[in-house]
């Protein structure tokens, strides 16, 4: 998307620069490809920002490291080596979150309840300039994580951090609160056609 | 996504190791957000496996540079370097291919076939391992380059290797090709509010 030119200016009183300068709620949401890969793109922009990056994987992918964790990781190795870029930080429920000893293994619902604390925490402390809340719709949308609370953190954060929302379905009251809300809808899928994962594309 | 299972096994002789292994046309299109930012992250997961990335941007952000194109070329000099993950190349038509001493500013169609014959050698030559052909269904759509022409390269290209097309309409000949089709689809944009693009979010 080109840097662009609104296509109206609202009367709320805030100038071109104010309404530049917001902090964003982005979803991506839908049954297709590309939610999480797209949330992971950003992390690049951010941390090329300089921003701090924590990316917190409630569900997908939890047990087995996928690439863009040890790529983003590596970005953030760079940053503490040469200063280049931002900080990455990457915290897995599957596994484990890293600030806890437990797994998810035997109570998937506490650990999303733990890790949303975990976030919660850090959105207090304004620790991250961009949140990837990967997989979060389904612990919202299992009511393991309370919906309400969630909107009300998120609309009452301090400071200036961005957050980002993956997962198929998202609860309305988040998508209201959102700025950005793109659905990614499948149109053709190898896995119809019978293909595998692989490496590389998948994971 | 899941590493997943498939939903139905094909009768078409092959191995799932064989299935599993075939070299992808992805198209990620649409309205919405995200088209440009899934093929950024997917080119991470490419250079976790140490495959050559080689990005062609076609139009869109040609003239400065994004914050994708600092953060994947920092892992390309990381591999130069240390070894780890894949080569990274990535060239713009806006500021002028890299190849050649001419901008596009004379003539952007020119231009776009000078990319697309240079993508064609590459992938004779099996250059890389993904191709991310950024924004390339526009010169596509306006005749630039030859769509049955892009159809038989890319059905007939040899070995193992990635191609990724973004841009909001894929010519329908290119969709049927591709395995994977994504459509990004605009729910909420904060530029209907009148907010403009920002740094970290747009690019």
């Amino acid at each position: 998307m080109a840097r662009g030119t609104p296509e109206t200016v609202p009367d709320d009183g805030l100038t071109t620069k104010q309404r530049r300068n917001r902090p964003m709620v982005i979803v991506n949401q839908g049954e297709g490809k590309g939610k999480s890969t797209a949330a992971f793109g950003l992390a690049l922009r951010g941390w090329n920002q300089g921003w701090s990056i924590g990316v917190f994987q409630f569900v997908k992918s939890a047990k087995w490291r996928i690439g863009e964790q040890t790529a983003l990781e590596a970005l953030g190795k760079l940053h503490e080596e040469t200063g280049q870029g931002g900080a990455v930080e990457w915290h897995k429920m599957g596994s484990g979150w890293s600030w806890t000893r437990k797994t998810s293994e035997d109570d998937p619902a506490r650990a999303a309840r733990d890790g949303w604390e975990e976030v919660k925490r850090r959105l207090a402390e304004q620790t991250h300039g961009l949140y990837v809340l990967d997989e979060f719709t389904y612990p919202m949308e299992w009511g393991w994580v309370d919906v309400d609370e969630v909107v009300e953190t998120l609309a009452n954060r301090p400071g200036f951090q961005h957050v980002v929302i993956t997962g198929r379905r998202c609860p309305e009251p988040v998508l209201e609160l959102a700025n950005l809300v793109t659905n990614m809808t499948k149109i053709k899928h190898p896995f119809d056609e019978g293909q595998k994962g692989q490496k590389g594309i998948e994971w």
